[in-house]
Formats: structure tokens, C-alpha cells, sequence
């Protein structure tokens, strides 16, 4: 692409630099924030900033929080013996959308990934082990996506909590409620079948 | 969507408003930032801003340009007697990669539409149609997406313009070289049948 501007040109560069905008999607977008009033690159601008500049995570379990313990970390009707382990800050909400957890989370930060450089030292393995070892944490459920960084991640902090007292358990796969067997794939339909569940708990 | 986070929140509204991302492809975009280091957000976010508060618009053509009058308009070596009148600075890039065009532009900022509160006014058919009058134009070539819009925006500048001494023309529009003509839409066949060539032409 041959840009007759300098400053055209590097702002469609940042912007390409996001996963999934390519340049030409880049260059869409950046031409709408021309017609638009000024304030709204303001904002967008002024919104990212503060954001990545101010951004604090949770002391307990590192999620994205405005103050120092998350709301639900900060809940006391909340079952602080149940610790639910997930990606990032998009498991907690999906999770939190259903309301049916009443646990607290413990947010890893990513998966295990050797071929991205993602060792267990750059994701929240450590704190969490050390919250097991206090004995505070009656049960750690895994709720990475079913990958195999997430399998990887998952066995990874299986084989560092299983010494302590503690129960370990997966989320439930299978069949989504209201799909017809015959679209399901075959992993998903085959782990419903293995998994599956005495026919009284699921009424 | 419920965040734990109002900084998190702003960051994914204000990226929201972006023309096809949606919430949670806002949350990914935001998330990654996050991931990335602060530098990342610093340069995206200072590029927007440069951008939007200092660019400038060449003062013959209206293309995006840095300088008062853009590369194209200030090259002796191109026919300033041909003006091709495009809708926006995609539309000179993608011209200018085929290097078959030795005129100049005219950059209109836009489609007459009505339902969209774009009438000439908002546009910049007034300095074309100074341009035409002025005498140094001979050829006017309408190159606008041939939709509803673009025509009747063609149609409106054709009737400013045609009580002067100025040719008129459309680019071609038909089957693209090398596609199969059952594969394509009529409309498209159908023109390329009506505006054939001179074979002689087309070696
Ligand atoms: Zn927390
Ligand atoms: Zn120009």
C-alpha cells in the first residue's frame, strides 16, 4: 500500500498491529475516525491510556479489578473454598453470566505454551499453589478451553496441588443443551457418553 | 456484558464504536493490549491522536496529504486536463497501484445520500465544478462504486458540469480479466455486453 500520508500511514500501521485487523480493515477504520468528530479519537485514545496505564489486578485472584480485591474476592457470601481456574477475565464473566458459581476464581493470566514462550513462570501458577498449600481451598476446578495447552496447563497444576488436601474436578463437557446428536462433533458427543451423569442429578 | 473493571469497560465501549467490532471482539483487541507491553498502546494511541488533529487535506484534490498540495497534484508529469472524481484516498490508492492513470483527482469525501443526511453541500462537488469552469479540465471520468449512491452522485455532478466544455466519461465496469463468464452476476455481464469494445482495442 503506497500512503500519500506519513501520519495516515503510521496510525493504519498501529492499528493493523491488533490481532485479526489487517491493513486494509486497518485503513476502514481509521478513515471512519476521520469523518467522525475529533472527540471520538479523544476517547478512544484517552480510554486505552488510562486503561493500560491504571490497571490493576486483583491481589487474590489477579483478575482485572479497579481496587485491590476484586468484588468477588471482596464477597463474603461467596464459597471461598471453592477455586475455580481460568484463562482470563472473559472465562470469569462467561462464568459469572450463568449464576450458577458461587465459588471465587483464580484467573491464570494464559495457558502453557512452549511454542509461544509461555512457561508456568509467566502465568499465576505459583500464587495458586501457595493458596492450596495454606488450606484454605477444599476444591480446584479447571476450566481452561479443552486444548492442549489447556489439558497441558491443567495436568501441569494437578501434579503440583495433588500432595496437598485437595479435591480437584473439570467443568462438565458435552453435547450443548439443545443441540441434536446428529451436528455434534465426535470428541464432544464421545466425552458426553463417557462422562456422563446418574440421570436423577440432572433433572 | 457485567465487567469487573469500569477502565476495562471504557476501553471496550470506546473500541466498540468502531465500525463491525462488536463487544466482545472489543474485549479481545483491549485484552491483548493488555498483554502486550505499555509501548503498544502509547504508539497506537498517540498515532490516532497525531492523525486526527493534524491531518491535512490537499488543497486542489482533497486526498489525505501532509503537505499543502499532495505528491499527485504537485507532479508536472501528470495530465491536469483529466480529473477522475473518486469517493475517498482508497479509492486513489487503489487506482494509483495499477499505474495506468496519468491525471489527476478529485476526491469527493463521500456519496449523495440522503437517508444518510449527505447531501452535495457535505461533499466537494462545488470546488470540481470551479475546477470545470476555470477551463483547465477536459475530461471529467466518474469512477464512484456503481450503487444507488454513486450514480445519482455521478448524475448530480453530469448535470453541474455538462454546460461546459468538458467531456464526460465512466471507468469500464465488466467481467474481471481471467474470471469464467458463467460464474458472473448478470448485472455485470450484462453491462460488459452492452459497453464492448473495439476488439482492436483490447490487445
Ligand atoms: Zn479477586
Ligand atoms: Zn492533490
Amino acid at each position: 500500500m503506497e500512503f500519500s500520508s506519513k501520519l495516515l500511514e503510521n496510525a493504519v500501521y498501529e492499528m493493523s498491529q491488533l490481532p485479526g485487523i489487517g491493513k486494509r480493515t486497518a485503513l476502514r477504520l481509521v478513515l471512519h475516525l476521520l469523518r467522525q468528530p475529533e472527540t471520538q479519537t479523544h476517547h478512544l485514545a484517552e480510554a486505552l491510556l488510562t486503561m493500560r496505564d491504571t490497571i490493576k489486578f486483583c491481589e487474590k485472584c489477579h483478575n482485572i479489578s479497579d481496587v485491590e480485591l476484586c468484588e468477588i474476592c471482596a464477597n463474603p457470601n461467596r464459597d471461598a473454598s471453592l477455586v475455580c481456574v481460568v484463562e482470563d477475565v472473559r472465562d470469569v464473566m462467561a462464568i459469572e453470566s450463568t449464576s450458577q458459581y458461587k465459588g471465587l476464581y483464580h484467573v491464570l493470566g494464559g495457558k502453557i505454551s512452549p511454542l509461544d514462550g509461555i512457561g508456568p513462570q509467566e502465568l499465576n501458577i505459583y500464587s495458586l499453589v501457595e493458596k492450596v498449600k495454606e488450606g484454605e481451598v477444599k476444591e480446584v476446578i479447571f476450566a481452561l478451553s479443552s486444548t492442549m495447552e489447556g489439558d497441558t496447563t491443567n495436568f501441569y497444576i494437578y501434579k503440583q496441588v495433588e500432595t496437598y488436601n485437595v479435591q480437584t474436578s473439570t467443568i462438565a463437557r458435552g453435547i450443548s443443551v439443545g443441540d441434536e446428536l446428529e451436528y455434534a462433533d465426535e470428541v464432544t458427543l464421545g466425552r458426553s457418553i463417557l462422562h456422563r451423569i446418574p440421570f436423577e442429578n440432572s433433572l
